[in-house]
C-alpha cells in the first residue's frame, strides 16, 4: 500500500486540494491512499508549517511519500525539490517548510520539470502541477535521483535558540496550539539541564509550577509540563491559556528553580 | 480491507490528527483506511462529542474500529477502554463520550498499557500513545479481551430527559448544528404518544407547525420535524434557525396538540 | 480501486458527513476509497458549489465517482440524479450544483428511489439516504440506466457573461478563495481576443498590470494574472487582495490596453 500525506495552507473551501488529489490519484499507483494531515496551516505561514511538519510527519511506514505545499514564492527562483531520509520521501518547495524533518542523513535533488512528462507548470500553482507529479512518481517507485540533479544548502530555517543565564534558561512561545496551550521553544534536554531541583517556569510575572500530568493542579490553574512532542508547554486544565494569560506567540518565558 | 475511524477535538491547525494517523498506518494492518469523522468536536466538550457518536456511527460495515479522542481528563484517573458492541470495536477513554452507542450488549475493557508492548506513554496525548496503538491493535485482529481486563461499571452521561404533562412534553435544544438547526431531545416516539392530533412546538412563545417535509412551509418560514437521526428539530426553510429564534443550547421546547 | 469523491456544505462538526461515509463504505465495492474533497462549501450555496465543482473534479482516474450534495431544496420537487460523461459519474441534486461539468455528451437519469432497494428515505437528508447509495451502486458496477429514466433538460446555472465593447471586456468577481485572491469570469481566451499588446485590468478605478506571475511585481503589489483554473485573477504578491481592495464578489472589472 503506497501511502502520500498532504499538508497544505489551501483551505477547503476552494478546489486546491481537490486538483492535488486528482493529479495524486490520477498519476500514482494502484491502491494508493492520499492521507490528509492539515490543511488548515495559516495561509502562507511558513514557519508554522514548519513546527507541523516536524511533529507530525514521524512514525509513518517505510516509504510513505510526504507532499508539503506552503509556498509564497510560487513562481520566483525558489527550487521545488525531492528529499529522500530514513526510507521517507518529502516533496515541496525549497523554502524551508521541510528543513526541521533534516537530520543531516537526507538525499535532495532539485526537481526537473522537463523529467516529469507534463506541459508546462502555471505560474500560480506548481503544488498541482510540479509538486504532486512529482509525489505521484516517487510514490509509484521512481527513483530520487530521477527527478533531477542533486541540490546542495537547503534553505533551514532560523529559529530563536533558547539561552542560559545562570540558572535560568530564556526561551519563548513559538505556537499556540487549538486547545490554547503555549507551545515554547523549551525541551526537556534544557529542563534536564538544571539539575533534579523542583523547576518553575515564569511568563508574564507569573510563576507556574512544572508538572508532569495537568491533573496535578485544580482545574483553571496555569501548569508548565513537557508535552507529547518534548517541548515545554504552558496550559491551562480544563482551560485556554492564551487567553487567561493573554501571551501570544513571541511571548518570553523563563525556566527556573522553583 | 480495515477501517478505523477518528473523531476528535484536535482541529487540524496542529500535528496532532496526524499523529494519530502515523500510528495507524505505521501499526495498523496492510491495507488500512482511516477514516476522518470529525476533528471539529468543541475542545473538550464531551456532551458534544457524545451526541456526535451516538449520530455519527452507525451503518460502518462489520469489523469497523472506532476511535474517539475527546479527553480533558488526560493524565488523571480516567480508564482508557476498548469496548466491542455488535461486531463494531469503540477505543476512547471512558469518560461518557462512547456510552450514547451502548445498548446494554457491549463487552468492554480496561486498555492496560503494559499489554501494547510499547514505551510509557506521554503524559498529555493518550490518543496517540494508548488509544492509536490499542485502535491499530484490534484492527489487525486482536481480541479485546488481549487488551486488558474487563471493565464493568462504564461512565455515562445524564442528559436531559424529556417529562410530560398532560397533553404535552417538555424538552430543549440540545444541540445546533451547521445549517442552525436546533436538534432537540424530543424523538420521533414522543410525537406518536400525543396520538394522531395536528401537533406544534412552543419555542419561545411561538407556535411552529410540525411538518414532515422543509418545503411545507414558505421560505424563511420556521419548521418543526423529525430530522434524519429521528429527533425533533426546528429549522427555516432556507435560513437559520438559531440567528432567527436567538436559541441556544438549553432552550426549552413544547411538543403540544396544534 | 473504486475512488468515491465527496463535496459538501455540511461542515465536519455534525454527523452529516460520518452518515454518508457509512453508507458509502457499508453498501460500496471492497477496496472503495472515499476521498473527501470539501465539505466547507457556503451553506447552501449552489453557486459557490457548482464553480467548486467546475474546478475540482477534473483529473480524476477513469470510473471515478463524484458524490455532491448542495442540497437547498431537500424534500421539494426538485430531482435526484445520476449522470455520466467520459467515463466519470456523478451523482446529487439537479439545481444547477453540477451544471458547470456537463459539456453535452453526458447522459443522466433521474434515481428512482424503489430501485435502491431501501427503506422510504427521510424527508431531510436525501443525501445519506438517496445520494450516497445510489452513488455506492455506481462505484460497485451497477449501470447508469439502471438507476432510473432518463433525465432531459437538467438544471444549469446562469452565470454572468463578460461582455466586449470597443477594446475593453467587462467581466466581475464571482469567487474570492481563502489567500483573498478575486477571481473573476474572464478567461484567457478574453486575454487572447484582445491582441498582443500589453493589458491592464481596471478595478475600483484601479489599474492592475497583467502579468504571468506573482513575481513580476514588489511584496505587497496588486496583479492580475490567469490562474490555474483559467480564470484571470487578481492577487496582492505575499497579501490578500480581497482586503487590500475591499472588493466583493460582484465587484465589476474591466479587461483593457494598458
Amino acid at each position: 500500500m503506497a501511502l502520500i500525506t498532504l499538508t497544505t495552507d489551501f483551505g477547503t473551501r476552494d478546489p486546491y486540494v481537490a486538483q492535488l488529489k486528482a493529479v495524486l490519484y490520477g498519476r500514482g499507483p494502484a491502491g494508493l491512499q492520499v492521507v490528509d494531515l492539515s490543511h488548515a496551516i495559516a495561509p502562507q505561514d511558513v514557519r508554522a508549517a514548519s513546527l507541523f511538519v516536524e511533529a507530525a510527519l514521524s512514525g509513518f511506514p517505510a516509504g510513505t511519500t510526504h507532499l508539503v505545499v506552503v509556498d509564497p514564492g510560487v513562481g520566483s527562483a525558489r527550487r521545488p525539490i525531492a528529499v529522500e531520509q530514513h526510507g521517507q520521501r518529502y516533496v515541496g518547495p525549497d523554502n524551508g517548510v521541510l528543513s526541521l524533518r533534516f537530520d543531516g542523513t537526507q538525499r535532495a535533488v532539485e526537481i526537473e520539470i522537463a523529467r516529469l512528462n507534463l506541459p508546462p507548470p502555471s505560474a500560480t500553482f506548481h503544488g498541482r502541477d510540479v509538486f504532486a507529479p512529482a509525489a505521484a512518481a516517487l510514490a509509484s517507485g521512481c527513483e530520487l535521483e530521477a527527478l533531477g540533479p542533486v541540490a546542495h544548502d537547503l534553505v533551514r530555517l532560523l529559529w530563536p535558540e533558547p539561552a542560559r543565564a545562570g540558572d535560568s534558561i530564556h526561551g519563548e512561545v513559538i505556537h499556540i496550539d487549538h486547545f490554547g496551550n503555549l507551545i515554547t521553544n523549551l525541551r526537556s534536554e534544557h529542563v534536564r539541564s538544571l539539575g533534579h531541583a523542583q523547576l518553575a517556569v515564569e511568563l508574564h510575572e507569573q510563576r507556574i509550577t512544572l508538572a508532569t500530568h495537568y491533573a496535578e493542579v485544580p482545574r483553571a490553574a496555569l501548569v508548565a509540563l513537557i508535552g507529547s512532542s518534548d517541548r515545554l508547554e504552558i496550559a491551562v486544565r480544563d482551560g485556554h491559556a492564551a487567553r487567561s494569560t493573554g501571551a501570544a506567540v513571541g511571548a518570553r518565558v523563563c525556566l527556573q528553580r522553583a
